[in-house]
């Protein structure tokens, strides 16, 4: 295997912890953090796909946001606009694995290109990519959002080859979502699934290139 | 709303309990059948938006094979060949729920036409819907298998609008899986969602025409 002439990050779960909100949601709802955050992940997740079979595209922040109204509804918790707005907030600071600013960082140092393609609309995406300074190690930071539908559609991973001006066979790819590192593998990039939690891989018909356990072990996992 | 010229009926989770296998599971894995049951599922419909998305269609009974797989892994649970026949068969003679024989067995008294359209592949559901001796009560059972594409994209219930030669607004939808009922509701169906498990609505941007607590209460709820 060749170097990857770039490497292109997805985002939520990946770089970004989307369970970072549980401490804010343990605040509020003692005892039904850890419960709020999975199924608030779950329902988002699940209306992605079915709102892009459907070809109904609303933007991530709008079903992050009633995500979190039907996971509280689900679990009989009490959410005022106000709550809402907070646990919205810590969507767009939410905490870096440990892992992912070293590996980054050293990426970057490496001189390799680095790119984000995300779920996310521009209205999360950019605040948190800020927050965290990140912007100066990206060459794009690329959202569905302008093609109105989310992953594992190919023309998601489509856009980052063209936008990237790379090959696709050329472009490393690196997502914890384990259907999203098939999805880009099935459209013809390489992939490194990162599997923190040790999960069964997703028989969705292709294999990962590589396999990590953090970010963390990237740079050293690339070939030469 | 005048009356529905032809009812159609999602099959899975809907005339037919998908954890009807929890005993069998339970008999294997003893403390594990519920949780089983339900991560089961939970992969057999990701895969279904997530393949479908990827355009890498695999038939119902592929999925069910395999998610069977991805969840006894995932819990650690050991499944030879002769466990996962024994539970695929379960699959092909799910328990319908209590209400739906005498629901069923009323609307065809009535003279309605029914069928059913499902994501279930003809070699799963030819034999389900036979084992509980229903075909003289359908007029069609169709399956997504044609189209190689899942529920809820909006050419799977156009399809049963041009099989059955109903306009899509003389149809009436019945689903329990309220993305299903909403997806048929964005395509154009009169929809009644069958919320057995008073959970919350989805939200996809559309609302069901009529909610029920189960399918007994149909007769009695179709306009005259």
């Amino acid at each position: 295997m060749t170097n990857p002439a770039a490497l292109v990050f997805d985002a939520y779960g990946t770089l970004f912890d989307v369970h970072a909100v549980v401490e804010r949601c343990e605040m509020f709802w003692p005892g039904k953090g850890a419960q709020l955050s999975q199924l608030w992940r779950a329902k988002q997740l699940e209306w992605t796909w079915q709102r892009s079979l459907m070809r109904r595209y609303a933007p991530f922040s709008q079903l992050t946001r009633d995500a979190l109204g039907y996971a509280c509804e689900a679990l009989a918790l009490s959410c005022d606009e106000a709550r809402a707005a907070a646990l919205m907030d810590e969507y767009r600071r939410l905490a870096l694995y440990p892992d992912v600013a070293d590996a980054l960082a050293s990426l970057h140092a490496g001189g390799r290109g680095l790119a984000i393609l995300t779920n996310g609309s521009p209205d999360m995406i950019a605040p948190l990519v800020a927050h965290h300074g990140l912007e100066s190690l990206f060459d794009a930071v690329l959202s569905v959002d302008e093609l109105k539908i989310y992953k594992p559609a190919p023309e998601v991973y489509r856009l980052a080859a063209k936008r990237l001006g790379v090959a696709s066979n050329a472009i490393g790819f690196v997502s914890s979502n384990c259907w999203d590192a098939l999805g880009a593998k099935a459209f013809g990039f390489r992939v490194w699934w990162i599997n923190r939690g040790a999960a069964p891989l997703d028989r969705l018909g292709f294999a990962p290139d590589g396999l990590l356990a953090g970010l963390g072990e990237l740079p050293a996992a690339l070939p030469e």
